[in-house]
């Protein structure tokens, strides 16, 4: 691919893509600009990797409109962009090439239950078994070994890598991507304790919806409602390893790392960002835009929008901080305090000498 | 259904079940209360949620005996008795269709071991693999894609989800449920280490058992022991992404929420409730009814039981609070030291100028 | 099995195996010291446990060279080496059959893609989908419903437990073991944010590499690099429901446990320990021989190798738990500011009596 090709593809997503050097080169691929050969292509959007455009032998940099590009070899070229690393993945997608999750079709080896409606184009991997009364869309894949119990409805152009479970009755959307392992639709966790120290499991009747352009990582459990539906929201991104419990609202967009577990009946605002290993008590929701720091332990709710949450049990990061550097000082503290006490009891032993003194 | 048969069905578990209203009314389903519509059933078991009886469209209401029911209008049944919350749960019961995991009989896509012995009425899902030498009891359900590796032995009515994993030797009881992703018996983590920084691996003899009525949620990891058996006990509930490590012991009736961790040899006693995210250092045991907070890190064994455990270490709750609160108040500690200290140094430069005044 | 034959094996790992009673007892399994039976052998590595000597029933206990043998009863015999718990375990090594994962040959049911190499006396179990362009190394095992997607390339003598998933291009190196339920090579979690809220995928184009000796438990997910690879370094020991983010290098011989998270471009180094449910932020790099405590936050690179972190977030273990000594005793400290500051305040008042008393 020539340099004149990926400038043509970036100047359809950006007004203004300027080119710093020859255009008619040669890009091979892309790589990290500290690790990059000649003939890669790789970018700077983070201040921090400029000292590394003086001795990267990339023939092509993508970088940012302010960034100087003058003084460099005449064997790197540079495209000029508002936004470099979004402008990167762009070129990165020019290089990838789709991954093959299942043949087109679908494979003998699967098994196909009553009442199924398949949409056009649909590929259907080895010993996937999709349960009665299931809908695929258009262009969905389905990786091997991948299971649909019943009624369970994706839309158009999902991808389901090999070795997902979704459970009865499960909805997905349009353009939803589930990575291996991962079980939608498991039953909450609900059991109703009696009076013999045992418990009854409370039916788990509802569902899990999934709306539009999510993608789930590996090996996540997303639990369907007692009733109702536990439901993830149109563009969420959720890591690995994450437990969802049931009838949680994940709001459009958010952002969940790998390990957090979300307690029963959460829900969660749009935009938000959640770390890694975060925990949430139950029942509690938070607003749009909330950040919640890895590790962090939310046990209850909040109300105003845009803050991050930080600490077991989890507050507004500034009084976090101030409680954790107050914790590093706590030392200092009580050697103070320690000094102070030894100084009152001397002004006292002073003080009654003095009291003394007067006394002969 | 009518109300006068939901009220039958609820006599064969209460002594006493009152109606208040008409019997004869059409009840189509269960909601929760603030979204039911009419021809639904729903409960109130908290005070917290006597508000919504006045606004609520649902045709009956299962309440405790105490709720007052006589002024709502005439469209609202009620169901008294003196536990509402199982009750709904016996009602969302009747509802509940049994879920169709695999269909009667041996699936022609299943492959069975040699010398395998299957009960009566079984049903073995599409792309099963059970191994040599195993024993599935009556009425046992093993969902499509399950592997039940050698000698595997379940009691009956066992239920396994599709895509569940059992190693080699695992023991079930009766009526367990196992969830999808779930891995029995997979090796302890057990390596020796060796003087030249590398490790020898401890080979991993045991077994799992899980005794009648535990179920078990999805993507969980319980490891056989080393020698002998890790023991999940007859009635526990563990939730999603649990690790349960080698030569463990969980007692009758303990509860463990999602993302808690086990290590090696840890005992836990009966009716125990692990919170989420809850970790345990190895070998230690906590003795019956001992409640642990979510995220808490128990470190050391405990003695005295029903006690309840927070915080990382992990300390009696009400330590935990006690400390959590002088950690909040920490700022205001050390604004009152410093006052302190300028006070003290204040009157010490006061009796020196005293002292100087009396030279003069 | 002979006593002597025992011996005989320990020679073969050890310079000096001193038998101390008689040699030519049968031996039929080995037992935990507090458990064991007549015929059973067990071990001493731990002073802990030298009280069970006394009263244990086994026939043979392997026992440091140190250790005193000559008081006990004639029906226990006792080999005295230089590493008790190392010789024991080759003496379970001795009597653990091993495991069959999948029969010979290829399965029926197994779907192999094009180009696909096979080693020498592979063992490919029912329902494997191996993709194109695969290679499978010598005497490899790959359990039931296993999937390699396309160009995974495994070495000589590993082992695949039933439902592993392999992402396309996946490396491994000789005996390598992997455990039921974990996902290698899943796409690492990376989106670009965009100013309408949405969000764009960073396509994942890089694999992960295992190297040799690695093994790795249940339910993990280790995520491909963006670019490059993730890469675990030989020796490697993953226990249960890990994840290990894009770009991460984890070195040579480390030891990861359960429900740890590392987040991406981390790199950890050789021979480091690394505690369950520990956390990593990213692009962090820990040096060789780095133990990090159970629950750990560890927030940031660090220079000295051989250093214990514990804490959120995580510092050196001699300064956390001086904090940690520090808060528990926060509550006294706070009785003593209480005290001082009534004592300032008396002191103050007598002052202002002595002062008063002066001016009357």
């Amino acid at each position: 691919m020539k340099i004149y090709e990926i400038q043509a593809l970036l100047e359809r997503y950006f007004d203004k893509v300027e080119l710093v050097g020859s255009s008619n080169v040669t890009i091979d691929g892309p790589a990290k600009i500290e690790c990059a050969a000649k003939g890669n292509v790789s970018f700077v959007a983070n201040e921090k990797y400029t000292r590394f455009i003086e001795s990267t032998e990339a023939s092509l940099l993508i970088v940012g409109e302010q960034t100087p590009t003058k003084q460099y070899s005449d064997s790197l070229s540079f495209l000029k962009v508002k936004d470099p690393y979004t402008a990167f993945v762009f070129v990165l997608q020019m290089f990838s090439s789709p991954r093959v999750i299942a043949s087109d079709g679908v494979s003998p080896s699967a098994v196909i239950g009553e009442n199924v409606m398949l949409g056009k184009n649909v590929s259907i991997g080895d010993h996937v078994v999709i349960g009665d009364h299931c809908v695929i869309g258009d262009n969905t894949v389905i990786g091997p070994n991948t299971v649909l119990m019943e009624r369970v409805v994706t839309g158009r152009d999902c991808m389901f890598y090999p070795g997902v479970i979704c459970y009865d009755g499960t909805i997905l959307g349009d353009r939803v991507t589930i990575h291996s392992g991962t079980v939608l639709g498991a039953d909450g966790f609900g059991f109703a304790p009696q009076p013999d120290g045992g418990y009854i499991k409370i039916p788990q009747m509802g569902i899990v919806e999934i709306h539009d352009d999510v993608e789930i990582g590996a090996n996540n459990t997303i639990d369907r409602a007692t009733m109702g539906s536990t439901v993830i929201e149109k563009g969420v991104k959720i890591d690995n390893l994450v437990q969802i419990a049931h009838n949680c609202r994940i709001g459009e967009n958010t952002v969940i790392a790998s390990q957090a577990g979300i307690s029963g009946s959460v829900s969660i605002g749009k935009h938000c960002m959640i770390g890694g290993q975060a925990g949430f008590a139950g029942h509690l929701s938070l607003p749009d835009k909330t950040h919640v720091a890895a590790k962090a332990g939310v046990s209850k709710s909040l109300q105003k929008s845009a803050q991050t949450l930080r600490g077991i049990p989890a507050q507004p990061i500034r009084d976090q901080l101030r409680q954790e550097a107050l914790l590093r000082s706590l030392d200092k503290m009580k050697r103070k305090l320690d000094a102070l006490e030894e100084e009152v009891r001397q002004m006292q032993k002073g003080k009654g000498q003095q009291a003394e003194g007067k006394n002969t």
